[in-house]
């Protein structure tokens, strides 16, 4: 358990295995849906089987990149592979049956316990950009549908390359995914450029309501069930929506605290820039993530949960 | 005159003369600003006199990227070069004493008539693309200096590589920029991710206001002086307004009614998709500009414009 092993030791297992299930994160993105999308269609290319667990929380928007690779339902596969998924506690509620039992692990976030019995971890600002060195290393390049679905993992898990994370290695990839056929003009427009007009309500609603702190450092967006109603909402007119309160000039922490499924559950988003490190925010709340991008769950109200945080915000922003 | 050069050409006739003056073009975008500033930043660090020419349209937006570069009063040029500028009408004013003596032109529009006495054009997403081959070609490599004008350049230009004009080489060039030093962390915060609080609520506003017509078809956004006094917004706060109705999923159609100096005093902006020709609905008021933006301004007050443009659009749009 717990080996550590890199991506040409990942593809050589790969090549010498075969059945695999693919399991993706809860409440879904695109990079572990694109990442989950492109395995199996590379394994299966190489003449492997391979498919994905159904993802309950999946949304329309991401479906499309794995809709052709959902297991059957008395498929048994020999081993599990999970993508871009930091900890059990990020297994989706159908894949908890396979806590312990996972034989590979593909990911790139640096808190990743190494749960798996084989953990490639690479430092990297997708999951994507793993997966296609390793299905580059496995089939010696890649078919246009991988190169689809890599490049919606690649792109949202960056913002289209506009988030802090993107680094030139994430554009060389975009390239080559492009050269491999990514359909990248339709792509963009679907996945950053079109808002559903649910999705241009609820982005009103939050905007006039956002909250400012520690002199315009820290800004608060508060998402409840009544306005995800008014607005009609689901949950993928609310993708990514967490990056709206640090796109205000001068914030430097963008924090969305979201009603779940009652008044008193509600799941908190940090978005910080260089300066303000969001993991160590959130591990205050039994949280973490990422330097730029974490969060973590309460039990608590929105007007509870501003209250701490703000508390807790003293030790990170000067009170002017 | 009218000859056509290749990089390696340029390059090579740039190494062989001195004392430039370089143009932007008219209403001047990161593309131009961006490539006067990298190519002003190479020349000078190969050992070369060249000064940018100052753009009397430049906004505080890009203006950074040139500050260090400007042509002092009393500068003699002995050559000067024109980049991302497609034709004489697109000059700056205080450049059309140049016209007819350009030495070098830069340019990537497909339609530029090749003004000048040679001419660097190749098809590209951005200029910046082809200065950054040209600085390579010049010096072997670029400083950290030139290439952040350079990513701004190829950034702003592809819409943070979003837009459909997006290339394989585009992304290439991001990630040999970001090697050489482009903080694209801090450009992409500033050029795509930043919001002012006024832009914040002026966009709330718009598009919790924003009506539909034609089965969502149709998109108009109305846009008030109380509103702008009610955000705090000024011009820049507004700038590219008009692109909001049109992001909205299904629109073909996005109309902005704006109140300039009273009530009775409006300009209405028309961005379409390609099935519908934004100039001609625009002529039947008046106004005019390209197929897929255009505009007009009426004495009129908003509800008076939006009825006369529902009637006029009936030509354009069945009604379901």
């Amino acid at each position: 358990m717990c080996t550590t092993i890199t991506i040409e030791e990942a593809a050589a297992w790969l090549k010498e295995h075969d059945n695999f299930l693919i399991l993706t994160h809860r409440r879904p993105d695109g990079d572990t849906i694109g990442c989950a999308g492109a395995l199996a269609e590379g394994l299966q290319a190489a003449g492997k089987t391979a498919f994905v667990l159904h993802n309950p929380e999946i949304t329309p928007r991401y479906s499309r990149f794995v809709a052709a690779y959902m297991a059957p339902e008395e498929y048994k596969q020999d081993h599990v592979i999970v993508v871009d998924t930091a900890s059990y506690s990020q297994f989706p509620r159908n894949g908890e049956a396979f806590i312990g039992a996972v034989s590979l692990c593909i990911d790139h976030h640096p808190s990743n316990p190494r749960y798996a019995e084989r953990n490639c971890l690479v430092d990297a600002a997708s999951c994507g950009e793993i997966v296609y060195e390793l299905l580059l290393r496995l089939s010696g390049g890649i078919n246009a549908k991988a190169a689809e679905s890599l490049y919606a993992a690649v792109s949202t898990d960056t913002g289209c390359f506009a988030f802090a994370n993107t680094t030139a290695d994430a554009h060389r990839v975009a390239a080559e995914l492009i050269e491999a056929g990514a359909p990248h003009q339709k792509l963009n427009k679907l996945l950053f450029r079109t808002k559903t007009r649910s999705r241009i309500l609820i982005e009103s609603m939050i905007n006039s309501g956002l909250e400012f702190y520690f002199d315009g450092a820290v800004a608060i967006s508060s998402i409840t069930r009544e306005m995800m109603e008014a607005a009609g909402a689901n949950e993928d007119d609310v993708d990514d929506i967490a990056s709206l309160p640090g796109s205000v000039d001068g914030v430097l922490a963008g924090i969305t605290i979201r009603e779940l499924t009652s008044k008193e559950d509600c799941k908190v988003s940090v978005r910080t820039t260089q300066s303000i490190n969001a993991n160590q925010i959130c591990a205050r709340f039994g949280g973490g993530g990422h330097a730029l991008a974490a969060g973590f769950s309460l039990e608590k109200t929105i007007p509870e949960i501003k209250k701490e945080l703000l508390e807790a915000l003293k030790e990170f922003f000067v009170t002017l």
